[in-house]
């Protein structure tokens, strides 16, 4: 694993080399078709770090957000995210990240979020204890969803409204103790102890694949909305809990919920 | 003016120094009525600052967040919020601010945004250059609101389904390219030109006296919802554009809102 997670290193630095080229600078904004900003940045990003896995280890796979899937020959595959949280790096405020993870089969077994401007990076690996530049981190208590603060990026990503039932019943619960504007940074905070809950809708596998080995490593539950394990081939409604044993609590208000 | 500046300079660095103290660190949080959560943090600079003022300037007045209103003889007030966006300070996010304002009877004629993790200043001053961390800044270019980024800072500042629907169709117009998790920082990124348009509801004047001479120190609108100065009696509905020429069509847009 220790192999894996000096390339790992590697292509987070790399990615920061060009975050910090782009970053607060002009850029000529393309939209995608769903709308969502992509930037030369990210393009630019996920090019370097293909090339270096290729040259690397040529039989991995490579999935990643701008040019797709590459298939895998050692059964392993890299899932990138150049820049998560392309809002917040758009209008320059230093909570977006560049997400590396790397999968057995379809399972995350290493994550990194690293956030290149104020120099944090969170590294979780499958048996071992997250770290958050280089020092041990762990969840922290929270008995009750009334004590509970809760992230999620905006409210738009709950596409259904039956969806953003669920969440409201949730965000409700905790006296609307919420913060919005999230992304990648909200789940090393949570697994640094700051947060307690992370609750989102309409993630992709780049989006939570690296975000799985950070918060379990760091003590915290992580699965899709009903509990389940989260995959590459999960649909990305992903919940996040610092305290595990919160978790049960949670489970029986989305399970009540009548949405 | 230079005095007045070097005096906001140095509560600024008590602040910061202070805020470092904290960040991150487990805190005891209380709740005050509005369900709000107030650090220990916070009194503890307010304190501070009161009495680095009383001491320097013991006829002016000062109004702030968390130990009310004490009048002024000189004519000058001395308005501070201590962490303007608590819920990002008590999560670990390094995107809140100390807010100082300095305001000629109900006019702020001078204003600082500090972020004192990431080592952030801004500096406005009445009849200059906006400059962060000594670099003159101006806003940015936007002709139209459908190339506009918006923020703000959660959908629940918005009271009244009314301001809902007056901010919900400034934030359709756009494509719903907005931001959320603002609080004082995006006003600072808006007057470094890499945001378009902030849009709140419910702010009080600790919240928004010392983004009037950063915004507009950098080229910027800012005002309440019908464009109006705004003061320190004005209801806390504050609109900021970065490019001023972008004001005239989202006020046609409020004024022919039907809520």
């Amino acid at each position: 694993m220790q192999e894996f997670a000096a390339l790992a290193n590697s292509l987070a630095d790399k990615a920061g080399e060009i975050v910090k080229k782009y970053y607060r600078a002009s850029l000529d904004i393309e939209r995608k078709e769903n709308d969502s900003p992509v930037t030369k940045a990210d393009k630019e990003i996920e090019q370097a770090l293909r090339e270096m896995i290729n040259k690397t280890r040529p039989d991995d796979g490579i999935l990643g957000e701008e040019y797709g899937f590459q298939g895998s020959k050692s059964g392993l595959t890299w899932v990138i995210d150049p820049i998560d949280g392309t809002e917040s790096f758009m209008i320059g405020r230093p909570t977006f990240g560049t997400l590396i993870a790397l999968c057995d089969d379809i399972t995350p077994k290493l994550g990194i979020i690293d956030q290149a401007i104020i120099k944090e990076r969170w590294i979780g690996i499958k048996g071992e204890q997250t770290t958050l530049n280089g020092q041990e981190i762990k969840t922290r208590a929270c008995k009750s969803i009334y004590d509970a603060i809760i992230g999620s990026t905006t409210p738009y990503m709950f596409s259904k409204l039956t969806d953003y039932g669920r969440a409201y019943e949730i965000f409700e619960k905790t006296g609307n103790h919420i913060v919005w504007g999230g992304d990648c940074y909200m789940y090393g905070l949570l697994s640094s102890g700051h947060l307690d809950v992370a609750f989102e809708e309409d993630l992709k596998p780049h989006d939570f694949a690296a975000l799985i080995p950070i918060v379990k490593g760091a003590g915290g539950h992580i699965s899709d909305w009903r509990g389940d394990e989260l995959t590459l081939n999960s649909v990305g409604k992903v919940i996040a809990v610092g305290d595990p044993e919160l978790w049960p609590e949670i489970d029986r208000i989305i399970r009540k919920s009548p949405y």
